[in-house]
């Protein structure tokens, strides 16, 4: 295909990644489920799951190999933007508040299922079902707890804050634990992505370069910005070029992390968290989150969802490991996070809360699972188990929540809120 | 090289996109000179004309061939977007204003450089250097007409606004005409183009197919469309759903225009044009101008650049041909909407300056000059020399304006001016 068929491809891939998109997100909110949870399974309807087994030929034409090099990279930057905006809201300062109850609550958040992992790794990786040819069995520990370990920070920080929990002392403390619990969850899959470049002088640069360039955005970088939030500040607003200069700047993260196989998200979140509070982040993410949540974004579902089949699922032992994930998943995170809130004397109703909430693995869970198929450790079908499970307990987080807190939960309101934090659900 | 490879690079092609579009917009911005000057220059540089002459080794590290189809699929996607907000700042009421100048003014902003445009057709036709084989001379004349006879609208609204004279008599009459005149223009190019596909079914469809498209968007579909401002002033603003709806109906629009042959900015121009005003047309293009402007339609300048090759130009006959082209466009443009508007009684002074704003081609000609080297109408020597003319009539712009108002002109302003009408300023 010439370059101009695949640019006229691309806008009716667009077209058609809104629609399905647009459709399932109406029937979702109907049940009162996010937009993420639409997005989430539209991606896996468009891909061989359900599109491409109803319309062979139809998919095909619509998803050619051709044009996933496009997708692909388009959808790389909508990831790299949205990490970015999630950097932009992580608000350190919360931690200290509650450092106690967060550390034990985020702690066995991750230890438990972090241990559960491990074990099912340990157990999985015998079959050459899951695991890639080449892949160390510490390695498929590691990934595994690692991806086990997720939370849908982002989709917990937007639940606590359209509820209005933001002050309050649960949402103090299940956004303390949710970002101290993502930031260890990405280390460790840092460390992972670094040893599994075989050469050992690649691994050095990867961990070497991670803590280097962690350590350089966070402890100099940070300073050096502080500058763009006085000027925003006096100008009153962020011009195009300062924000043209941030762009990038956040271009040259997202490569420079990814040419030292870390990965560009990574260096996206924290040039976010780097980046000077106030006014100048609230200008930055109303310019950059229109076009990232809505237009680009959903690429990443697509792409995500082209690589689930559930077809892969298809023999009785296949689905008991699937049923197993799942409930080591939600043992793991959900009821130890509700255990530690409890023995930390929170109330029922609170430690409730964030367990459900601890548990929803998001879209974070499909960035996870994206690179560890790219980068060849897991195989497509133990792929598609943990999209299955990233999916249900997504899914169970709002009626749950609901249910414990006997109100509603408000997601992506219609009305457009200025001036406030509003990064989109996952 | 893998999806994974692309996407990396991708990232530092971004980087270094928008760092060069940054230092030479910082150059530009010391001699007075608009942003939009310093991008169509920036893209130059990067292409075999700079970058490729003096490192052409780390140019093709930068811009394999690989890596095109990406850019080329971005690029499109920003054009189409920002035409989009171009369309959404078109204000048809103006043309009815002043009716009787502005349509002598725009008539013979075309009738004069388009009748040159296809003297010089018939002339350059006879040199294989010029048009691509199997190029018909009226489709040669055509081509060349339209191409000489495009306005840069959209910076031209842009020193209006800002030199505040949107309300004045000046202000109005060039808006009108210029607004005019690009629409005949891009009329001409579509007949041109629909012309070109050898087939006749095709060029019924794309005629037929243009006129549908026009007529059915900007009557039937601009009366379905005024929903979507009822409920924006209903709900203060412009929610996530119907933002992506927008974008959803933005692609479909531009991928039917691609497919009918003709050409998805004239599809994404209509549906801007047909889009409600007020609050809704303002916050829509809040929430899509910070990354189409900043991000997205750089790589057009890139890609455009990227085929630009000042080389071609390598012997005194064209040098002398450049010369005569950009003698004609100024003469055909400048001169004869100068006289025209003296002759409609405008004083010296506005006359002068409508003169010198409708002779900048700007982003516009990138664009067509773009379209006739991908259908393969020009060679990429009338390519470089036209675009030469458009970077040399652009410049000339603001020096000239300046001169007649004795007051420097301001181009996009540091500081955001929210609320404002305010595409960037090609």
């Amino acid at each position: 295909m010439t370059n101009l068929e695949l640019s006229i491809l691309f806008f009716l891939q667009l077209t058609f990644i809104l629609a399905v998109c647009r459709v399932v997100g109406m029937l979702a909110k109907r049940i009162g489920q996010p937009q993420v949870v639409a997005e989430m399974i539209a991606g896996v309807l468009m891909g061989p799951s359900l599109f491409g087994l109803l319309l062979p030929g139809a998919q095909s034409y619509m998803f050619p190999k051709a044009s996933m090099g496009i997708l692909y990279a388009a959808s790389q930057v909508g990831l790299v933007l949205y990490m970015f905006l999630v950097g932009l809201e992580f608000q350190g300062d919360l931690i200290r508040q509650r450092l106690r109850s967060a550390a034990s609550v985020s702690a066995s958040g991750i230890l438990v299922p972090f241990t559960l992992g491990c074990m099912l790794a340990l157990y999985l990786y015998k079959d050459q079902h899951f695991f890639a040819e080449g892949v160390a069995g510490w390695e498929a520990m590691l990934f595994l707890g690692a991806a086990m370990s997720i939370t849908a920070f982002p989709m917990l920080a937007r639940i606590i804050y359209e509820r209005g929990l933001t002050g309050t002392s649960l949402g103090t403390l299940a956004l303390a634990a949710g970002s101290m619990d993502d930031a260890a969850a990405w280390c460790v899959l840092a460390l992972v992505l670094a040893s599994f470049s075989h050469h050992p002088t690649v691994a050095v640069f990867a961990i070497g370069g991670g803590v280097l360039y962690a350590a350089f955005t966070l402890l100099v970088g940070k300073r050096l910005l502080r500058r763009l939030g006085t000027v925003a500040e006096r100008e009153g607003g962020v011009s195009s070029r300062m924000f043209s200069l941030v762009l990038m700047l956040l271009m040259l993260c997202a490569w420079f992390t990814d040419a030292i196989h870390i990965y560009a998200v990574f260096g996206a979140f924290i040039l976010g968290t780097a980046m000077p509070r106030g006014l100048f982040a609230r200008e930055v993410q109303r310019m950059l989150e229109p076009l990232t949540t809505n237009f680009l974004l959903p690429l990443f579902f697509v792409y995500s969802g082209l690589n689930t089949r559930i077809g892969f699922v298809d023999t009785p032992y296949l689905w008991m490991v699937t049923l197993v994930i799942l409930l080591a998943a939600c043992f793991g995170k959900g009821v130890a996070c509700w255990l530690a809130a409890r023995l930390n004397g929170e109330p029922q109703r609170d430690a409730l809360a964030i367990g459900t909430l601890m548990n929803a693995r998001g879209l974070m869970e499909l960035i996870i699972l994206n690179i560890g198929l790219e980068r060849g450790i897991i195989t497509p079908t133990l792929f598609t188990i943990m999209v299955l499970m990233a999916i249900i307990t997504t899914l169970m987080a709002s009626p749950v929540f609901e249910y414990v807190y006997r109100r509603p939960v408000r997601f992506a309101p219609d009305a457009p809120e200025p001036g406030i934090i509003s990064v989109h659900a996952p």
